[in-house]
């Protein structure tokens, strides 16, 4: 007979089930005959009777399986171990038990997939390292089986947001022949017989017999393409992997991970912070809304603090903070005894301790960071107007403006902030636990500016002319942002191992699975 | 003023609006004034009054801007160019014009981004091949701003239908040291230093001091990675990059392309056909009613057939049809005096000009063919019963059982067709204009039967350990398919070249953008 996913059982009352289009059979009594299909995850038995807690994926809760020894071939209850696969026909009935509102009295049990006392998920309490190496296994646990309900979720929310908001869909490449913003070291992808590799005379690899005529790496942003979507579509996202080839054996890092980049044309500054606080509103109330159950088990074993951090998120406005403003309130506060390990003064990138004080203990609540030095921001940000900062001017923090070293300038930002150097329209996503959730920012649509910059920077401009050309003709104000997918889930999880989010990760020496 | 987007003000009727929250302004005479922002797609003038088509991306409709000549700056308007951005401010008034409801009575004009004639997207009636290496700026017209919108509502469509049915979107892993199925040719992943690779005393490589500690590549599916999901969770997709280095240079071949891949745990392949056809059909039947305009518009410009041909899919079910019945069709094409290229004898792989033979003239609706040859499909796929074929029986089509030779067994597969080779639950859905759109199959579930097969195609097990410990415990029942994502996009469109249906196509000797 048809199986019904314990999910939907779960949720049938036996006096309300009535005929087909429910997939259940009632008998001559009104009894009604289902049939359930999963995974085994305990069976104990007493008396004579046995019960079988089952799971198939669909919800982290179990149905549970009574039957008694009498009713059943010995051999086949022998087989009915932890990790075995079954199908069983029953009576579903209201169920006597606390926690749980219907049972299954089995008439018919199957042992589709046996599973003997060497599968490794065995036992309970094993160690979040040990589940890594069997990350095969690993999903069929109920933490693991929990993340991934969730994790699809969130890719579920933030299509439906984007959707709802008219953007558009769009592939950017995964294989490039351009380095967006030379971040970090990146994979190269190649067809090329290493054993016998082409040189010119000078020794240099010739790439004019690989597979697309030039060295090709795997992508580290799609936002570059994704610019072309936005100043054509009006408003795209990107939803892909993105690679870095860093060395980096942290809980924080993967060298395949999926990106969220969204870009809109015609948006400012303010419509952009508006923009990545309801995005990610939204997601958290999706959450919320949609994996209660799964929440409710991680607050219980993996996080108590989970649900009310999620909760916070959504009760309060960010705030919008420019970095001058920023850094002030960090001097402010090691005037007062606080202790960092690194410095921040006017023109350093923020550390994570820096963030996570603004964000967990000055403000209590997501900051949106707006208006950094350029010096630290990559080229294609949108430059703040140039302003001269009048000596012992209160605006001007402490420090020395690195990025405006020469110049007696500095810029205007957000809410009139005067910097004491170059600034630009940057509007980062600070978080509590997990500091930088979203980087974003206006980009720069004049041609010169842009230029300039490029050329300041002393970047290689022959992979970007189709880039510059978005400028040059027809060029629009936009702006967007990038989220780590993978963050978004360590925050809605409450994981804390990045690893542990994502099914199969890629990290330095480990390709597994 | 905030910016209506054209979509938005195509739909608003200047009598019905009132207040906001509508982004619009009413004068003291009642009139509602708009602000709307976009490229100029045209611009024409007579008699001191000029016509502006401007188009943002969110639909293909352009809004008419009227403005007088004496109203504005001389060298606003002379800017006023194809290509160029614009913003907008005016009255929105009922259209005397035929074709559209309402347009704006400019006010306020400001050129954002100036277009030169330089502009390469200028001239109408450009070719496709042209517009290929201009696809930065090809996303800018009519015809490519159409398909991007599609591409992206076939991808909701997937996320939704699959959400809807309780699959989990599953992230498999892009880089990867197994080999799914050997198929074909796959791109390198390495951060090795190419000009000092280190060798054992044998002359091999070392990728031991590679990134990943082993010899890595691009995946070419998700498929097995999938299989782990849906035997942990009950049902996953699949919707991600893909990878071929094969060397073809043809209008359906991507070496980049997007894949989705369900797979669902307790699925036969009676029910697996039902899920591929009510799949397709959704799609379909959601590019229908969230894309009319741009439907309209490539079944004007593109396909006058296209609009027809999408509907035909969705009035019939689908032909379930064993291989063996469809060789036997075939043949008896043949000696009716149908003329095919290639052989077409059991045990032969199918060509394009049989499956469309089948689908478009034999049979006039899409065709589901079931039960394979082993030798002509995968090591994955589920076995069918074998049984003794009598000597000149009716069901054993004529030609060599190539996948059984040796053996005196043939196999018994859906609907009790009998076939003179031992066959496979393969079931791939053909389509008319494009052949196979699905690729699917009910995967094998005994561990003994699987690794036989393993053993018999000689192929290498040490990457595929995790991949059979899913039928080592707690093995169940499952199936799966894969859609070629650009292929979808192409039958829906009505476009002959797929690298046309991808914002930015990779294929051999082109990573350009």
């Amino acid at each position: 007979m048809k199986r019904t996913k314990i999910i939907d059982l779960l949720n049938m009352r036996p006096s309300q089930v009535t005929t087909p289009p429910l997939p259940s059979e009632r008998g001559a009594g009104g009894e009604v005959t289902v049939c359930a299909k999963g995974w085994v995850r305990s069976k104990r038995g007493s008396k004579g009777i046995f019960f079988i807690a089952l799971n198939d994926g669909s919800t982290i809760k179990n149905i549970q399986i009574v039957g008694e020894d009498q009713n059943f071939d010995e051999a086949t209850v022998k087989l009915i171990t932890t990790g075995a696969c079954i199908s069983v026909e029953g009576k579903l009935v209201e169920s006597p038990a606390a926690g749980q509102a219907v049972e299954i009295q089995a008439t018919k049990i199957e042992v589709l997939g046996v599973c003997d006392a060497t599968y490794p998920m065995q036992k309970k309490g094993q160690t979040f390292e040990y589940m890594r190496q069997h990350a095969h296994m690993r999903l069929r646990t109920n933490t693991f089986g929990a993340i991934m309900r969730i994790r699809h979720n969130m890719a579920m929310a933030i299509h439906t947001y984007f959707h709802e908001h008219g953007f558009f869909y769009f592939h950017t490449p995964l294989i490039t022949a351009s380095d967006c913003e030379g971040a970090g070291n990146m994979f190269q992808v190649t067809t090329k017989n290493l054993y016998d590799l082409k040189k010119d005379k000078d020794g240099k690899i010739i790439y004019d017999d690989d597979f697309f005529g030039e060295q090709t790496s795997l992508t580290v942003s799609g936002q570059l393409e994704g610019e072309l979507g936005a100043t054509a579509l009006g408003a795209i996202y990107t939803f892909g992997p993105t690679f870095r080839a860093e060395n980096s054996n942290t809980p924080r890092h993967l060298a395949e991970f999926w990106m969220i980049e969204p870009e809109v044309a015609f948006l400012d500054q303010e419509e952009l912070m508006d923009l990545e606080e309801d995005f990610i509103k939204y997601c958290v109330r999706w959450a919320l809304d949609h994996c209660q159950d799964d929440l409710a088990f991680l607050n219980q074993m993996i996080d108590k603090t989970l649900l009310e951090r999620l909760q916070g998120v959504l009760k309060e406005e960010f705030v919008r903070l420019p970095y001058t403003e920023g850094i002030n309130i960090l001097q402010e506060a090691i005037k007062n005894g606080k202790k960092f390990e690194f410095p921040c003064n006017w023109g350093d990138d923020l550390a994570s301790e820096h963030e996570r004080y603004l964000v967990e203990e000055h403000f209590k609540r997501p900051v949106i960071m707006t208006d950094y030095p350029t010096a630290i921001k990559s080229f294609y940000m949108k430059q703040n107007a140039p302003v001269t900062v009048p000596e012992g001017s209160p605006e001007g923090a402490s420090g020395s403006p690195e990025g405006a070293s020469g110049s007696p300038e500095g810029s205007i930002g957000y809410r009139g902030c005067i910097a004491p150097g170059p600034t630009m329209q940057g509007t980062d996503v600070l978080f509590p636990s997990i500091g930088e959730i979203i980087g974003g920012s206006v980009r720069e649509e004049s041609l010169d500016k842009l230029m300039n910059e490029i050329e300041r920077r002393g970047m290689d401009r022959s992979h970007l002319e189709w880039y510059i050309d978005t400028r040059r003709w027809g060029s629009c104000p936009h702006a967007g942002f990038g989220l780590g997918f993978e963050r978004l889930i360590l925050f809605v999880t409450g994981m804390q191992n990045i690893r542990d989010v994502i099914p199969f990760p890629r990290t330095p020496k480990n390709a597994a699975f």
